[in-house]
């Protein structure tokens, strides 16, 4: 399967870099605004995407879901299977109609919102409510590095350097391991543990600032820490991220719980890893001619994988 | 639906009691041996299948994997959808290949092995797989009831009362979270403990005995307890299990982990709900005409969820 990579940011990077490991996929093209990138691969104006059409099996969106995946995304998906990672979650139903539309008419594939939330963590949601009477779920994020939170960290003055990390609270997973999930939300589920570098004294204040930041921090359990630069280069750069989906249940009396881990040292790579899973089931799915948009839900599993059905129902089953 | 129970032990007991909780099933009849069960149910004889086969959609074949299954499924999938909870792993794909031939010679579906071992963990190892680089899985069972091992510790001259538990090794699963699997198999990943009501004259002999069994005990960690039948009774009646299907990858020099981990208080519980879940699926791809035999690997999830996808990718995705 040769994968066309649209985007070259943190998340094309990594699709590029584990399509290596793919036995049966390698890098066609990555499509890009920019005319060079440091990159052996084949790179192509983004503009001429319909022209080299055939010259890939499947696109691979690695935009961003604030404006590019709106507005761009139906557009590639009327000349190639495509797939995504768009993780808006209240807009999802919409872009998939969207995209839905588009590859009917085009006779093309398009699976969307991919990565792990939306996507894994989609999946466990649906399949442990559908299994567990009485279910009760919570998903918990973390530990890993909040993009969103740390820019807004970052933009407080005097912050020279920082990051935000979002952890579940400990007690909060016992509870939803437990069943006892009345008044849990995800205020009292998670931390928020900052590491800044500022002088000592703007400290204070910087504190100060972030603990009253609406919607971001209040009402928050908030952990500010202050650390110096070499110890930022050292351990504040990676981009970990995961998280737990925990359901109960009961049988009459009797106590069940489901729990999908993820730990994840490089959160983009693990997206991309989704996305290249996805992208030979809609390779597979076009080669099926069942047209159309799909989200994560609407895929039998073994389709992501590269080893044959028959081989999985002997290995795996 | 009208869901047909064939059998009536302890998975065909919890799929009636689950039923209840199902929003769109009911229970349409008990096919049994036996003349009469202690049942509200409508009981009928497993030897009229055929002339009721009108008045279920679906039926669950809460049989027994060493011999009921493979002697007598197939027979059942000439009439109705039907799903199992076969278990023999090495004997899957034979299983399913009959089942296949029967389902497609007849115009029905056949889910074959649903449960949690096949069925859950098949689906995570499956898909974590195709997900991480270089992947690295291990499989743990427990802490969970042993019926296999109770009955054969329960054999031993002496022992009035006795269970066995499967107990996954803490050290190992550390080390399945952290991909260093080397050597880890299922005999130093697994500690195996029983409870034992014996006279205490009996006591060094059946100890010596429970330690000496090969297959069962021999290269296993081993625990002896002998307790009194007030504690048996109160304590070791029920029916845990559980388990984890820890998966790990690299990303180059990035480490990434999925575990899977069901922890059940009543196993013939969860089995049965898992199967109820796939019989909804069973009854959906009989709608879609889409006849033959099918593993959890090739069911969408979204098959099992009583919810419409409209809504369950507005929530859950």
């Amino acid at each position: 399967m040769r994968i066309g990579i649209v985007g070259y940011g943190n998340l094309g990077k990594s699709v590029e870099k584990l399509i290596d490991d793919q036995p049966d996929m390698e890098v066609g093209a990555i499509f890009s605004r920019r005319a060079t990138l440091d990159t052996t691969s084949r790179v192509l104006p983004v503009a001429d995407f319909a022209q080299y059409k055939d010259e890939i099996d499947v696109a691979i969106l690695c935009l961003g879901s604030a404006t590019d995946i709106p507005e761009q995304a139906p557009e590639f998906a009327k000349y190639t299977p495509t797939v995504d990672t768009y993780d808006n979650h209240r807009d999802v139903p919409r872009h998939r109609e969207a995209m839905d539309k588009v590859a009917r008419e085009n006779n093309t594939v398009a699976v969307v919102s991919t990565g792990w939330d939306p996507g894994m963590f989609s999946i466990n949601r649906t399949m442990a409510e559908a299994l567990l009477p009485g279910a009760k779920q919570n998903t918990f994020w973390g530990p890993g590095l909040s993009q969103g939170h740390s820019d807004a960290v970052r933009r407080i003055e005097g912050v020279k350097a920082g990051v935000q990390y979002t952890i579940p609270a400990e007690d909060a997973l016992d509870r939803a391991r437990k069943g006892e999930t009345e008044g849990l939300d995800g205020k009292s589920a998670h931390k928020r543990v900052c590491y800044i570098v500022a002088d000592e004294a703007d400290q204070e204040q910087i504190e100060q600032e972030i603990r009253t930041m609406p919607d971001y921090f209040v009402g928050y359990q908030v952990e500010v820490n202050f650390i110096d630069e070499v110890t930022f280069e050292k351990e504040h750069t990676g981009m970990p991220h995961g998280g737990h989906v925990i359901t109960t249940g009961d049988t009459g009396g009797f106590h069940h719980m489901i729990e999908y881990t993820l730990e994840l040292d490089r959160n983009p790579d693990f997206t991309g890893a989704v996305a290249i899973a996805y992208a030979r089931a809609a390779v597979r799915l076009q080669e099926q001619a069942a047209h159309g948009a799909y989200t994560v839900l609407e895929v039998p599993p073994y389709l992501i994988s590269p080893t044959p059905l028959d081989e999985l129902i002997a290995r795996d089953v």
